[in-house]
């Protein structure tokens, strides 16, 4: 392992990806705001417009503010891990609470209209990524946040938290898409291939999603772009580290 | 970086997860071809199931060779570099080509129909996958198998294939769900919330889709499963490292 810098200087490119990506999220987010507004009457809590709250916490909360989740460890370098950590986890809260407002507007949306639930793919994808979103939450919190794990555990978990937080987002933006394409579908019908403006925006919507998703991945993906350890974060590793191994040799 | 052993012993879970990726590929082209077979006619090269050849072949192509093709660096440890990279190569000209024929099958049909192309979020998703798919290929091919590309460049690009590589097939991935939903809006339409049997099968596969992506991702995460370089691929590779490092201190 290449040994970490201790205040560690940011990585040039970085900033600019993440300034991008931060541009196309506000982007994602206004375009879904400017879909709902021009070509479906807007957001209300009550009547027809209370569907369109759904979309909108969607690509607020599962999108938008999950992908910064993500990012946390990348901007906050020189940060105490714990106060990344605690960002880390309340903007997934964030996240979570807006989704759940989305969640329930859709579904007392269909209560009232005599609308049937779950039945498409896009809700059965909904509701997986729904139901992982918390446990990995849960699970997170007790790992890392909670004082109670021990530093070898955390280690054993820590990949598979990382692997399955950006599996949940993309899952989150291929699920947004699915929605997309549903309400496009639905109200255009077979206009949708006249190229109607709303169809070519929502289509340029779901573009602009997916440039979102593969941006903050590409962001998460080079080793050199971590978060490197800080000073005495590393001393205590380093101690924990060879208390482990000499603990239990046998270990897989 | 770690050392990493000359003829390396194989991760002991690695074969369980390449096996299980493999069942489940198969499940999502079996449940394809059931799919098509039960609830859409069957397959021909003429008149109305010619569409049919197109989802087939983009879960043969895209989906199951495309994902089979990512694999090969970890099925394939102990086997010549160059035989792995020719393997990896030649899966993805057969994907490319069951994909074209996919492709092929769908405009044609379009045409004989009278139907529009391309006003769809699935189309236009199709058209940027296969495009990205072509030009991956063209310059991974001309860095890694057409002799001219000096060792620093290939290093320099390789983790931009890896990410793109890994990109391009949840695109596909995704790209097949945004099809499959279009697919059971136009027929069934309003039936679709009434539970019919297709709807459950399709969002079956679906759901299936998605956990062959999740799978194949996990299998190509994680450092220790990656293909440990050979003993002669080592003593090269560190030969023109200090070569290039000395070559050029001041390169980026």
């Amino acid at each position: 392992m290449e040994s970490g810098a201790g205040a560690a200087s940011t990585p040039r490119a970085l900033p600019y990806f993440v300034a991008s990506s931060q541009l196309l999220g506000l982007t994602v987010v206004a375009m879904t705001g400017a879909w709902l507004g021009l070509y479906r009457g807007g957001i209300a809590w009550e009547g027809a417009l209370q569907f369109n709250v759904h979309p909108l916490c969607m690509v607020i909360g599962l999108v938008f503010l999950q992908g910064d989740a993500l990012l946390v460890y990348r901007v906050f370098r020189n940060e105490a891990k714990r106060t990344t950590k605690v960002l880390h986890g309340l903007l997934h809260v964030f996240a979570f609470v807006i989704a759940l407002v989305g969640l329930v507007a859709v579904f007392d949306y269909h209560k009232k209209e005599g609308y049937a639930d779950l039945y498409s793919l896009h809700s059965w994808c909904g509701i997986l990524v729904f139901a992982l979103y918390f446990v990995q939450w849960t699970v997170g919190f007790s790992f890392f946040l909670f004082p109670g794990a021990s530093f070898s555990l955390r280690s054993r978990y820590r990949p598979q938290h990382v692997f399955f937080g950006a599996t949940i987002f993309l899952l989150s933006v291929g699920t947004a898409l699915l929605g997309l394409k549903e309400a496009l579908l639905f109200k255009l019908g077979a206009d949708y291939s006249k190229f109607e403006p709303e169809g070519v925006l929502a289509n340029t919507l779901g573009l602009l999603l997916v440039c979102f998703g593969v941006l903050v991945l590409y962001i998460l993906t080079p080793a050199e772009w971590k978060r490197p350890p800080q000073a005495e974060e590393q001393a205590l590793s380093m101690d924990f580290k060879t208390l482990t191994e000499g603990d239990s040799p046998s270990s897989q």
